[in-house]
């Protein structure tokens, strides 16, 4: 049986890693690869419904409420999702984990980056990604490939968006072995090629 | 302006705490007070959505997530219904609270108490209730009472309520200042006057 894989995409909005996430998949399946692609938050199933919630009360939502309900995802997510498709040997990628919930909530809001990480802990109950990309960039280019989500990013304001890359770079100084930096100001060709050298060289390990 | 206060009921299935809940709320109504009524999970707004999810889920729940969307239930609860009413110097009284988690999740499942505790603080961000009431029941006398709802209990087991009842009484040693222990076997009348004389006993602190 050949060894399954947990493979994060991180980084700011308009960073490209869902397109390279899409791009990675199709040379991995090309490959003779089993690859299950999901998300964070609002995988199938739960996690919809628990995104449903975010996206459409019409009330307001505290802020510990909502860092609850992700982590209900998340805990969903890594139980009814990753494990499985995992310990059958698939390869999962996914859109954003863990590090996104440390670089927005810890970095990008500061709030308390011990307690983000101890949470997520309880969340993923022993399941880590073997191999994270982060798609760094500088958020004014972030800001002209975001289009029409512009206006949000503007107003969570461009220093919010400097700390979250900042916290990301950051975690991958943490983790140098899991997590691979990848310049995004590239072209898109030039970057799935970076993550494909850099996907070669982890299964050469 | 009165002082606000925040009263919780406990106890397990079949205790009669949603009877003297709904009692002692018309025996402050008639003395001048004005008293807000609700409960966990499921308070009026996004806690009904998340008690929504957690009854009408087609597939499985896993307990992690479960466990999380009772505490996002619980943060918003907190934030959005007791706080402002407490504030405004109402006295709230819910049916079910942390105490319920622990004594639940954390005597009863036997999962970490000091685990559900600090994930109870971080939900409740301060707000712990002034003055609890645990109805204490034998586990015969109450799956006597639950009617219909006897397969359930019996489902979870003598053992596992015992633990449950052991739980709330092993809280109550350890906060005897906010935890009132009620004999819940007694009638009805009786049960309702030893919770005003409790209230009363704490106006007086």
């Amino acid at each position: 049986m050949k060894k399954g894989l947990f493979i994060t995409f991180e980084g700011a909005d308009g960073c490209g890693k869902t397109t390279q996430l899409r791009l990675l998949y199709e040379y991995l399946t090309k490959k003779g690869y089993e690859v299950v692609i999901t998300r964070e938050p609002g995988a199938a199933g739960l996690g919809e419904k628990i995104r449903e919630i975010l996206l459409n009360y019409s009330g307001e939502v505290s802020d510990r409420c909502e860092s609850f309900l992700f982590l209900a995802d998340r805990a969903q997510h890594i139980d009814m999702i990753v494990n499985p498709n995992v310990e059958a040997g698939k390869i999962v990628l996914c859109d954003r984990h863990t590090d996104s919930t440390v670089a927005y909530q810890g970095y990008g809001r500061q709030l308390p980056i011990d307690r983000i990480k101890m949470l997520n802990e309880i969340a993923v109950a022993g399941r880590h990604p073997d191999l994270t990309f982060v798609f760094d960039i500088d958020v004014e280019v972030s800001m002209e490939r975001v289009g029409q989500n512009k206006d949000r990013m503007e107003s969570a304001g461009r220093e919010f968006y400097n700390r979250v890359k900042h916290g990301y770079l950051e975690l991958a100084l943490q983790e140098p072995q899991r997590i691979k930096v990848i310049d995004a100001s590239k072209s898109i060709n030039e970057i799935h090629a970076d993550v494909i050298r850099f996907f070669e060289d982890f299964q050469k390990i």
